[in-house]
């Protein structure tokens, strides 16, 4: 692609095909990958056959780790404690205080159980458990976040679960200090330094050495994604997901400057990563593409955000900001900016989004590290139905049911009618034993 | 198989082979099914492509309904009302009151949104909204179900889900008034008499006629879960269920009838249907046996209930209540009946089961129909990791950041610390753009 087209499109939400057009722009199908797939296939199969074996043989292929024993791969708690201590005292600090706010924001969502009383002595209610034990699965390489710790093990920990288990592939052996010591700070229980599908089977099936967890959590590549959807089912999986995407919403108040740089921030993450702006001023999106322009040769990843920008990005010019809502409802955006003097009126308005950054000031970045709230969001139009992980991802309910004997009277009749309704006579027996004669 | 070896067996937890037997005798893999995939792959293509044209011929070649337009299946409301004024006062009532008890429990289930504002003017907070349009799928046919409705349809309204679409499929016109009645108690807002895989492509990708929901929910057959399970991602779907389960824990006081009946009930369900009782008193045991073989000829549904319990049922002895509630924790029933005269100690032993049913009671039956929690709960061991359906469901969140001018210089600096050390520095800049010179 020449220089000249790998421009950031602009659009016109007054052009007759400006939504298939939008449509087409937000169209993305991660495509099944028939080597991918049969590589998943025989390692889970491995590792579930053989456990240990298969995953140091695997870790030695692909990771160039040569262990003897699965215990040669977990770390012991010193490390991750020397990890914290070899940080400078400014990243030390970082890591604290985004810790410290992102496990009180979470704090306040833990559910707690409930239950009531009728009048005839039958108690209902809902009891809220932790999940026993999570596997976390780290990335390694250069998608390596100790911000994914961050906010994966602390609602895990603020939920109470009994053990948080962090796999962490280490190619060659290289660790990554800043990884490790978000581990130390989150109290993460135990961490292997294995990867890719193998590790997603040993924590779905365990091993001799590593333990089954009830969940797996935590963003991987291609072998990753898979292997967590096919152990789905074994275990709880989070949601798998697609390339990341940031929403401005500008009246042409603020900084241009500002606003090209909230998109570079999500344009900077892959290729596939999109940033749009929604403009109901055209001079301000003149403005925004001439920063884009300056801005860009200064950015280390510029080739990345060049790529995305052009591949997926848009400057939208739209009519009204109730116009702009109204689009932003239908993307259902991973992060939504409302880049507005004025923003608070149009909160209500956006009905779908992962998170709202609201006003000038709420920038993306502060919400990916430090803010509080999650910056694990849903993706490619999932806000319409999902949320961002949370505390509540980390708890499970179960029903608690203790019907009286006078409440088993009344009760069994009507359910007695209902079952004999559906044709369910042993439904209707067990509850008919119960009444008085 | 003789009717000799179609009994029920027998275990007891001191046996040195009993783990294995256990898990032999919970494991359940649901086969893939070539046929059933190649057919839901053409299915939703058809649907995708040509809308409504590819529902109506569906219908009309697996239902047998021949209409010239979508129109012609969807069914006014005044159709379900008529059907709710055909049922007997007593069927009418039980569904009424079935509907308010499942209300009155599902309401406590509510979220709210809720924030907070920092000393330095920045609020963090979390939306949540309802889903704005749901697809409920209802089986047609034998597993027609209107507690099956309550139990969707209700935890969604209470939610305050905007448009809740019911599909069922109407096999040469049959319609079932219960379930009619069913949607029209629970204030169903369109009702199509369509099923399988088409109505399942028709809520995920919207048809001229019927608009796309976010979310599809309810039981279906084989090519029903396959399409929910290929449509996930552009929609969101409830679990895809396993066999129904129930676990009975007994210490040998109660009524040997009533668990033997309660054993039936979740057998009579379907052939892969499990039944098990723990119980620490073999000679209870051996009278449960003496009822099955008494009560079994009575049932209508015998050899449903036969081949269930002699397939995947078990009585098993057991040393102590505690190692029952182990064992328990470790199945993760989906039902657990505490079939005990001194219930309440045990209820905080077991940490994962869908539903507890406490005393002697507490029958399932009353849940599976009026009780008031849901009857839709996790299976195959995922009550260790999810939780019955719900009104958290059909409710979403979405994360509020508002941050301060002061606000963003304390975590503008933070941020950019630990965007720097993960190498993304246009997350960096633009945090940085907001710290003052």
């Amino acid at each position: 692609m020449s220089d000249a087209t790998r421009r950031i499109r602009r659009l016109d939400a007054r052009d007759p095909d400006f939504l298939p057009t939008l449509d087409a722009l937000l169209a993305f199908e991660s495509g099944a990958d028939a080597r991918i797939d049969e590589a998943v296939t025989e390692i889970l199969r491995a590792v579930r056959t053989t456990g240990d074996a298969a995953v140091i043989e695997y870790t030695r292929r692909f990771d160039r780790l040569d262990v003897k024993s699965m215990a040669a791969l977990e770390l012991p708690r010193s490390e991750l404690k020397a990890a914290l201590d070899s940080l400078s005292v400014e990243q030390r600090e970082a890591l604290r205080i985004a810790a410290d706010r992102v496990r009180i924001y979470h704090e306040r969502q833990r559910a707690e159980s409930w239950d009531y009383v009728e009048a005839d002595g039958t108690r209902l209610g809902q009891k809220v458990t932790p999940l026993d034990r999570v596997g976390l699965y780290v990335p390694g390489g250069r998608a390596s976040y100790p911000s994914s710790v961050l906010m994966n093990a602390v609602p895990a920990k603020v939920a109470g679960v009994g053990e948080l288990i962090m796999v962490v592939p280490t190619p060659n052996g290289e660790k990554n200090p800043l990884v490790l010591a978000a581990a130390a700070i989150t109290g993460v229980d135990r961490v292997f330094t294995i990867g890719g599908a193998q590790a997603v089977a040993a924590l779905a099936y365990g091993t001799q050495t590593l333990p089954q967890v009830d969940k797996i959590v935590g963003p991987g590549n291609a072998y990753v994604a898979e292997a967590k959807r096919r152990v789905f089912g074994t275990v709880g999986i989070d949601m798998v997901a697609g390339p990341s995407e940031v929403l401005v919403i500008s009246d042409g108040s603020g900084h241009s400057d500002w606003v090209a740089m909230d998109l570079f921030a999500q344009a900077e993450h892959d290729e596939l990563a999109q940033s749009i702006l929604l403009c109901t001023d055209a001079a301000f999106i003149d403005a925004v593409e001439a920063a884009i322009e300056r801005l860009l040769p200064t950015m280390p990843r510029r080739e990345t955000i060049a790529a995305s920008l052009a591949n997926r990005g848009a400057l939208i010019h739209v009519e009204s900001l109730e116009q702009a809502c109204a689009i932003a409802n239908c993307i259902a955006p991973e992060h939504l900016e409302l880049s507005l003097d004025e923003p608070e009126p149009w909160i209500a308005r956006i009905r779908h989004a992962g998170a709202i950054f609201v006003g000038h000031w709420s920038v993306e970045a502060l919400g990916d590290y430090c803010a509080g709230p999650n910056h694990v969001l849903p993706t490619m139009r999932s806000a319409r139905f999902s949320s961002p992980l949370g505390v509540y991802d980390f708890q499970k309910r179960t029903s608690i049911i203790q019907i009286s004997e006078v409440g088993a009277q009344t009760l069994g009749r009507v359910a007695s009618t209902l079952a004999h309704g559906e044709g369910l006579q042993a439904h209707a027996r067990s509850a008919e034993m119960r009444l008085h004669k």
